[in-house]
Order: C-alpha cells, then sequence, then structure tokens
C-alpha cells in the first residue's frame, strides 16, 4: 500500500546551490532524496517541492510531498529522516495526506520573510541570515509604499528578466515590516511570488526607506511592466521561505 | 608617538580554533594581528586579549589592547580594521586608553552568556550558536542551584583537569537563567573564571535541570575539589564572552 506523506522541512541555504535539483552545485531536493533513498533500502524517492528557492536562501517551513511504502509511524519519520540528513536540513513535521494533496499545484498563498541587519557594524552571528544595511531606513515610508503594493497586480517589473512564466499577475494580500533590536522583518503573503519577486519588492522597498526614491515610484514601477523600472534585487540570505498554506 | 588602542571585538568561534595563537588551527588573535600589520605596513603588531576563548566559543564583546605609531582618527580604526578582518571576526569600539591600561591585568569582571536550544527539533538557523537539548528543563530548579554557587568559592570542582593555574577561589556574582522562545540562557558574572569553568557549571545545571541530580548537589560538588564530581563540560558552540569590565 502507498501512502502519501507531507513533510515540513527548515534549512539553512547558504551552503546550497538552491532547493531544486540541477547539474551543478549541492540541492536541498538532493538530499532529502539521497536521505528517502537510504531509508528506502536503495530504492529511488521522488520529492514535489511547493516552489524552489534560490542559492543561499533560507526557508523556515518548506513543504514537499512524496509516495511510500514504508509503514513507519507518522511522529518517527522526522527522527528517521534527520538522522540521514546532513545537520543544516531539518525535517520539522510529517503528516499523511490524500494521493490528491500536491505540494506545489494545491498552494493557496505563501509567506516569505526578508531579514535586514540596520546596525553601523554587521553582527557576526547573523552574517549568513540577514542582509546587512548600515544606512538609516524610514520605516514608515516603507510601509507607505508597501501598502500602494498589496492587491492584484501585474508584477513583471518586479520579476527577474530570466523568467519564462506568461501570467504574471499575482495578489500580494500583505506586507508588514517591524524594527526591532535594529533589525528590519518584511513579511510578504501573497497567492504566489513570480521568480526574485521577494527580493525585488525588497530591495525597491530599502531604497525608498533610505530616500533615494520616492514613495509613489512604485505606482509607476508597477505601471512600467519592465523589470529595469525596479530596484535592485536584494541579496538571497536575507531571504526565508516562511509557510505554504493548502485550502483545506 | 605611541598610542595605546583598546578595542572591543566579536567573533563567531565556528571556524577558529580559539581566540590565542597556537601552533595548529587558525586563531583570532592572528587575524587580529595580520590585520594590523598589513595597516602598519608589514610591521608586527602585537595584541594582547582580555584572555583566551575556547575552540568554537563566541564572543559578542572580547577585549584587546595594542599600542601603534599610526595616526588614524579612532572612529574610522573599526572600518580599518575590518576591510581587513574575515567577516566573522568584527571590530565594533576603538578607544584611546592610558599606557597603563592593560585588557588582561585590568580586567575587574565578566559576563559570559551560555545559550540552550530547548526545541525538540534543533534550529537550523541557530545550530552553531547554541547547545541542542530536547529534553525538558527545569528553570526553577536551575535557578535554586544556581543560587548556591554565588559568592567566593573554590572552584576546583568546576575547572578543567588539565589547568595549570594554582589560586582555584573565584567570585561568582550572579548566574541569570531565563527562558524564551524555548531557548534557555544563562548569564554568569563574576571576577574571574577558570579554564572550562561557564561550560561546567552549564553542563551541572542542566543535569539538575533535567532531574538527573539533586539541587544540594552543588555543594558537595564544590566540597569535593575534583572535577569529576561535576557534571559534563557543555559544548563550546553555546558560549559566549559576553564583556570584560574594568576599574575606572
Amino acid at each position: 500500500m502507498t501512502n502519501r506523506i507531507k513533510l515540513t522541512i527548515s534549512y539553512d541555504g547558504t551552503a546550497y546551490n538552491g532547493y531544486q535539483i540541477q547539474p551543478n552545485g549541492r540541492t536541498v531536493q538532493e538530499e532529502l532524496q539521497r536521505a528517502l533513498q537510504k531509508l528506502h533500502k536503495g530504492r529511488a524517492v521522488h520529492v514535489t517541492g511547493s516552489g524552489r528557492t534560490d542559492a543561499g536562501v533560507h526557508a523556515a517551513g518548506q513543504v514537499v510531498h512524496f509516495d511510500t511504502d514504508l509503514s513507519i509511524p507518522l511522529d518517527r519519520w522526522p527522527k528517521a529522516l534527520n538522522a540521514l540528513l546532513p545537520n543544516d536540513v531539518r525535517t520539522l513535521r510529517a503528516e499523511e495526506v490524500p494521493s490528491t494533496f500536491h505540494a506545489r499545484y494545491g498552494v493557496e498563498r505563501k509567506t516569505y520573510v526578508y531579514r535586514v541587519d540596520n546596525n553601523v557594524t554587521p553582527d557576526v552571528f547573523r552574517r549568513n541570515f540577514v542582509l546587512h544595511e548600515s544606512r538609516p531606513l524610514s520605516i514608515s515610508t516603507m510601509k507607505e509604499a508597501a501598502a500602494l503594493l498589496i492587491g492584484k497586480h501585474d508584477f513583471t517589473s518586479f520579476c527577474s528578466a530570466r523568467s519564462e512564466v506568461k501570467d504574471k499577475v499575482r495578489e500580494l494580500y500583505k506586507i508588514d515590516i517591524d524594527m526591532a533590536n535594529n533589525e528590519v522583518t518584511f513579511l510578504f503573503e501573497g497567492n504566489g511570488f513570480l521568480y526574485n519577486m521577494v527580493r525585488i519588492l525588497t530591495g525597491t522597498l530599502l531604497e525608498i526607506g533610505r530616500g533615494e526614491r520616492d514613495i509613489h515610484e512604485v505606482v509607476e514601477i508597477l505601471e512600467a511592466k519592465d523589470r529595469d523600472a525596479a530596484g535592485k534585487t536584494a541579496a538571497p540570505q536575507g531571504l526565508y521561505l516562511w509557510k505554504v498554506y493548502y485550502s483545506k
């Protein structure tokens, strides 16, 4: 009998060339499949993720699924997998799901977090987990700009020019921006995100927060439908795939 | 003219074989001296630290001093050094001090912090910065035991047997223990600390917190004056040299 298992996993992306298997460099998917293959006595197991994350990007709650004929009790899966995974990838939770569940096609919405260390000297303990920005940032200005981005828009300007996706309309439900202990946290929630979208949104908001662009430029950027109209792509190490939501 | 400069530095100890120069492995002192030698056009500059830290141990506020004939404005020293240091060592502050100041002999008291991740699954982002302990810990029990350690004692039982220091009497001013977001933080303040003392104190308190030892055993351990009487030495990656205080 075959069961479909949904895993919630977390990883430090520093040492990875992203989530998805590719010809060059280590990937998280490869490590997951390697661990599952060992558990399945050498049989290959394919893992489907909710989406990819880029090189250096982290995940607090990536979701994947796979099919298995092993009868391991659900609460034992995380320990069994973690014993075989490198210590920068952890399985947090395993759930049994119907065979109709699909980690990628079933996504209803996702949240991403972007962390910025706004200390003058970069915090040595956070250097792989935040973007360092020593210049002053206006939180209120960034919040005003963020409010103009909420809703259903064509996000072509906030998508990498290398993307091959045709339909670039997405809905952003919210952007929360908070500052505590000299760290600025951006939380983005939406029904879907384009390639590099969160990093370009963050890079653009940071330019506004530093006073280099006006708040209302975000409207013009959206209307331009041109990647060159938006700000720089913020560095990968500040970004976290935070949580993936599925319809019941 | 020669000036004495006091630096406050922070480092991620993960990649270092401790603070102090030694025949094998990278050390923080070596990196500092290498950066200073470059600034001094090839002349060797000796750096004196407040004390050593072990391999894998971190520092939030290590203090060092050195003498220089360069006339770099004080506020430019951190930037100049940070440009030459590896990114896991950061200079936070530079101060000019009298030639009588000594980073090691002038120490009045020090604080150390020890961090324990008490989540069931280790947090992947903190794995090099905390000790992971999945078993439940009683904070109130550890606090009671900690209170019995405060004061002036012969800490032989809490000192590595490899130490060659003769006088093992030290005064502990306080041990604060707090739990927040499943992380337990121990803060130790004292007039001086023996080799491995904070790690053995923490290891012993954790055994009490897990219910493996009674609270009052700490008194017997102190009286035994024998390293074998105390608990295990807690792992290095949870420990931080936090702050070093000097008499005015």
